[in-house]
């Protein structure tokens, strides 16, 4: 499978059409974004580590029925995976107080949460990704009732399922973000990637973080981090 | 009934115990905030309209079989009410777009909205009174999953009723605010106020506002407004 034409440029991703017409190539870059695309840096080694993390997970969620667009990693930054048209919406999922919940509800970061929050922010650049409800989503039509519940379910089904692998490896997973898409089909799979762009991971006995915070936060030591989050699952590297 | 003790004193109210111990008395103030307390004003002759505008609305709801904390009204400031807890929610119904919710969703302000939405704020001064969802509410316990469907329900109801009602008066009710309360029984009732400060209403025909952002964004004519809003609603002026 070949990339064909260059159908979408994200901050962290391109997405190319393939000879197949249900079939996309995600290639990982190694360009970081933070806070808006205010900052911006590019992390060598970025994309090869977080395509390879990412395989990890989606392999992991495939194996335990969970339904996602991976289908394989084909190279050091490409994957490819199945076609589909994405939701517009940031689901994000917490176990721990962190950035913007840590604010919003003036809670102390590492704070542990009695049970897991679900928020959905509308990807949208130009407002910021705000906060929405459910209420503001069946007003923009971005998904209906039946699947918000859906994306619910499937949510905190990957929560139990990475939160359990990554404790093994002793790495807490503090909030995640996903992305859901609709294939050709009509039926929900997950998107986009899973790896220290989109997680929030802390080290479970020292609670060093092991993700992109590094970057928004001006921690050093980036791609250290992004490669220990890759040994510590058992990857090789790149 | 008399005043007893000061309960509590917010930005509009202050609520007072009674000799019943299941009744309080609420005072309605001249004082108007805006913008989380950041502006500050005294209106005079607003707590006398306000008392007069929202005992108007209390007995429409009391008569349509809504549950409010309303009994009657007692003096020019003074209401007498059940008394209730209040669930530390600010209820947000729109009809049309304005305020914040057109920011969040870059909407012209004055959009119609294709149904109504629903929001939650957490009322906390401290936090800036964050939109909050169901997700949040729950990890903060501020009311179970049964109790915020059935403030939702009321809430549309409500609308319903005071949108019909407006409407008859050539007032188009854009959005408003409402807070629920638990009396002793354990019921939920509509408790605060409904006002021009808890509401934005607008003249159907010339869109002019007769409420509240009059205040929040310097038009003037604040007093003349509230009076006009009652003027409508068939009350006598103070």
């Amino acid at each position: 499978m070949t990339q064909q034409h260059l159908l979408y440029e994200g901050k962290a991703k391109r997405v190319y059409r393939t000879e197949h017409p249900d079939q996309y190539i995600v290639s990982y870059k190694d360009d970081a974004t933070a806070f808006n695309g205010e900052k911006k840096a590019t992390i060598l080694g970025k994309g090869e580590l977080n395509n390879r993390i990412s395989t990890i997970f989606f392999k992991l969620l495939n194996g335990q029925g969970i339904p996602t667009h991976f289908i394989e990693r084909l190279s050091d930054r490409e994957q490819l995976v199945k076609k589909v048209t994405i939701i517009p919406l940031e689901v994000v999922v917490r176990n721990i107080a962190a950035g913007s919940l840590a604010k919003r509800l003036g809670m102390a970061e590492g704070t542990q949460l009695r049970q897991a929050v679900i928020e959905f922010y509308y990807k949208n650049d130009a407002l910021g990704d705000p906060l929405v409800n459910d209420s503001h989503i069946a007003l923009l039509e971005l998904a209906t009732p039946e699947q918000l519940q859906q994306i619910q379910g499937i949510a905190r089904k990957i929560n139990d399922i990475l939160q359990a692998y990554l404790l093994e490896r002793e790495v807490v997973l503090v909030d995640f973000k996903l992305e859901f898409g609709i294939d050709t089909a009509g039926s929900i799979l997950l998107a986009d990637e899973i790896s220290p762009d989109t997680c929030r991971f802390w080290d479970a006995k020292t609670q060093e973080k092991l993700d992109k915070d590094r970057f928004r936060r001006d921690l050093g030591g980036v791609e250290d981090a992004y490669k220990e989050i890759l040994r510590r699952l058992g990857g090789e590297q790149a």
